[in-house]
């Protein structure tokens, strides 16, 4: 059991074209893009909207992989929820109640997983928290 | 075109058992249950999550409506993404680019209005922003 809560770190959205979509945000909500990535190991490029310190949007736009399969399937929207985590090995032990899960260098450089189950049907990953934004 | 960066005052979520979603997202990533409403004039009934002054998650049961049509359609999962405005006047009108909205007294006793026209297949929810949690 948490002790505390866990904050929202983003709201992953599946996008078909990250440029066209992160202007569009940053144009429709003031958005500022935090940084943007290429994560080939991954086949996504994501890029953070919001603001520091704040829960953000990550628009994701898939190359390949499970994650193209998705936007194949289901298109463009949103996809997950993301809690941040002290300690990644930890919470998903917890959270995934014994099921494997696996354990991945995600965005920003930090340890991410997503729960091998859906809660109310909605994909959670988790990321580990390191002083980045 | 906003002079900053809007935040994101919650995530909905729709799920068909208000209590046991509620319950569990509780015990999963220990979020506090920060209200819970039944909005009668919208048939819906909410229960927010998570921690004060930080992004939430709002569960989310429709009784009638369209939000229960959405359930029926596509089940439980995740729904919209609700950006705080000062003004939601002013902020509808500049994001539905012209477009009817339609300003509803939501949950907390706040103004809220859904955007007409997703955004990357997004449904936007807007909440004036009020001394509430």
């Amino acid at each position: 059991m948490p002790s505390g809560a866990l904050s929202i770190d983003h709201i992953g959205v599946v996008v078909r074209d990250l440029d066209a979509a992160a202007a569009d945000w940053q144009r429709r909500f003031g958005a500022q893009v935090l940084g943007t990535e290429s994560l080939d190991h991954l086949g996504i490029e994501v890029t953070y909207l919001g603001v520091e310190g704040q829960s953000m949007v990550q628009l994701l736009k898939p190359r390949h992989g499970p994650l193209a399969d998705y936007l194949a399937e289901h298109g463009e929207g949103l996809h997950h929820i993301c809690y941040a985590v002290e300690d990644i090995a930890e919470a998903a032990a917890r959270l995934a109640g014994g099921a494997a899960v696996n354990i991945v260098r995600g965005g920003r450089g930090r340890l991410a997983c997503f729960l091998p189950e859906r809660v109310n049907n909605v994909i959670i990953e988790l990321t580990e928290v390191r002083p980045s934004f």
